[in-house]
């Protein structure tokens, strides 16, 4: 299907999104999560959802492959050099830790550039004891620190080799935005010029895209039918790059990583801020968006280990090693066990195994 | 009403939660909190609803205030001499910050105890600036820096004063813990010796009881009336060492103390794990509590703050005094404004201005 702006229905359409995930303690769930999911081909055909997918969010930092496209496709990447490393950087929330930082000041160093170009604000790394450790020295953190500083590095990366003024690329109205926003209409299938929008964390816009459209797009980048051969071969280089450097993807115990590690280049996942998770199955076909209502990521999570499982990309002894992200158990200050984070009924009817 | 097993109904029994609150960014809402909401009355009758309020919770920390009964009404807060600051105390989830500690140390040290004795596992400080001078010192967190260390202090000032041995006191069979399961079934008016339960954060069970039924809890705190003269001067005590000394109850920048000082002794509120509030509003004689579905807290206080204008405890004034906690403006990491948290429709419905 070429049309370039298809429409995406639900199988089942609504109001209300569907609980997939329960939080017990004791024997009592004590909190509930909800949850609007698609998994879409390339032809925009649904092969699975919950909720109304035709819903708008915000896709957060679960859209960085997508980003990351024309950082590769411009040829920049291969200009400065770069590796599988600075890609998966490039597609990251990392963790902050010193081999994420350094990564990242090298990598400018390469383009000439400096952590001072960077424009996402500094914040203490998210692994507690790279932040920790951080404190205990007295230092604060750089600019390079914030988990988005890959994105931002690939950003002024390209806007370095096609020869643009860099100052100022966080803002829709740059050229590094409105090249992404192009992207984004095309992956995705849609015209994005009149959407609602919102400023990220780290402060470039943020756009809203209905979830199976999201999924659609990464759809195509597992794919790359109906895409360009420059544009296919960028976004299959991306999505190796995330699964074969899962570790400057995310970070040390985060749960992309540690999927990543286990499927290998079956699956590219991607977390993102309130409760949004995306991925690619590059042998599938399929593309993966969903959306925990409330904007919890503990939800989400589960939600994806559930999808991996449920599309064969891990089976029961990959699942076994990824237990404690498939079924967290919850413990206390003092580490007794309390509870567990678990697939809801809904779930758990479409589980494999 | 005097039986002592009211049954509660909600309003309008509803299966699904509502949404009460709606997280925005730009001009879309990216996340929603449903909840169910119960105001009553120390006659059991319900005043304001949303949701199924006869849906088991556990309380958390919220129930701190009731568990806090047998401190003062066994005569061992008078015994060895607390104020309104370690009743208060008694009734947190404190901060950690350096004045919370050292009362707490210092409270142990009147009753011949140190923090050795408490039973609740260490962590670090809530209040950020206090856990970063730590660690920049070396430091590492006691129990007393442990925010529930003033209820475990209770706890153990209890079993002394009453001759009982303190160790193993967060156990369900334990004298303490079987004190105030019999006060729980007497205020919350329900037999609790079969109902699910499980351990909270610091070690101590968390008995399952009604939405309903935990603020006809807090009602009768508020009220007293049907309650024994000690319970009921206990229980207006507890209330007044709340809204007397709020920096105690949770600390610098934290919604129960800012609340507080703003309400003065109209009402005290307590905040709990998983998204749960209760209050008591001593002048009507009316208790609250609510509970986030999905868990998050910054819902549940813009809910309280909204019940707080609902039955006049703060007017127009103080709702400007409290404005960045009844709807949040959101920033990201450089400072830029992104997004607002606010009352859904359903909520506005019944703002009062």
């Amino acid at each position: 299907m070429n049309h370039p702006h298809p429409h995406i229905h639900a199988e089942i359409p609504q109001g209300d999104s569907p609980i997939l995930v329960e939080v017990w303690r004791g024997n009592l769930v004590e909190s509930r999560h909800r949850c609007i999911a698609a998994v879409v081909d390339a032809d925009a055909h649904v092969v699975k959802s919950w909720g109304d997918i035709e819903r708008p969010i915000y896709g957060r930092s679960s859209i960085k492959p997508l980003l990351a496209i024309p950082l590769v496709e411009s040829g920049a990447a291969d200009r400065f050099g770069l590796t599988d490393r600075e890609v998966a950087l490039a597609c990251a929330s990392h963790s902050g830790e010193p081999g994420h930082v350094s990564a990242v000041n090298e990598w400018l160093a390469k383009v000439g550039l400096t952590a001072e170009a960077l424009e996402c604000g500094p914040h203490y790394p998210y692994y507690e004891p790279a932040a920790h450790d951080m404190l205990r020295k007295g230092e604060t953190p750089t600019r390079a620190h914030n988990n988005c500083s890959g994105k931002h590095s690939g950003f002024l990366t390209t806007a370095v080799h096609l020869g643009e003024d860099h100052r100022g690329y966080i803002k829709y109205e740059h050229k590094v935005q409105q090249r992404l926003l192009g992207i984004l209409e095309q992956m995705c299938g849609l015209d994005l010029g009149d959407v609602p929008r919102g400023v990220d964390g780290c402060g470039i816009p943020t756009i809203a895209i209905p979830v199976g459209h999201h999924a659609l797009g990464m759809a195509k980048m597992a794919d790359g039918k109906g895409l360009s051969a420059a544009r296919a071969a960028a976004s299959a280089r991306i999505l190796k790059a995330m699964s074969t450097e899962p570790w400057y993807v995310a970070g040390t115990g985060r749960f992309c990583t540690d999927a990543m590690k286990v499927t290998g280049t079956k699956a590219a996942i991607k977390t993102g801020a309130e409760g949004v998770y995306m991925g690619a199955f590059p042998e599938l076909g399929l593309g993966v968006c969903l959306k925990i209502e409330d904007g919890n990521g503990r939800g989400a999570e589960l939600v994806m280990g559930h999808l991996l499982r449920h599309f064969g990309i891990i089976g029961k002894d990959e699942a076994e090693q990824l237990q404690q992200s498939l079924t967290p158990t919850l413990r206390n200050w003092a580490g007794t066990e309390v509870g567990k984070i678990a697939a809801a009924n809904l779930l758990n009817e479409s589980a494999p195994f």
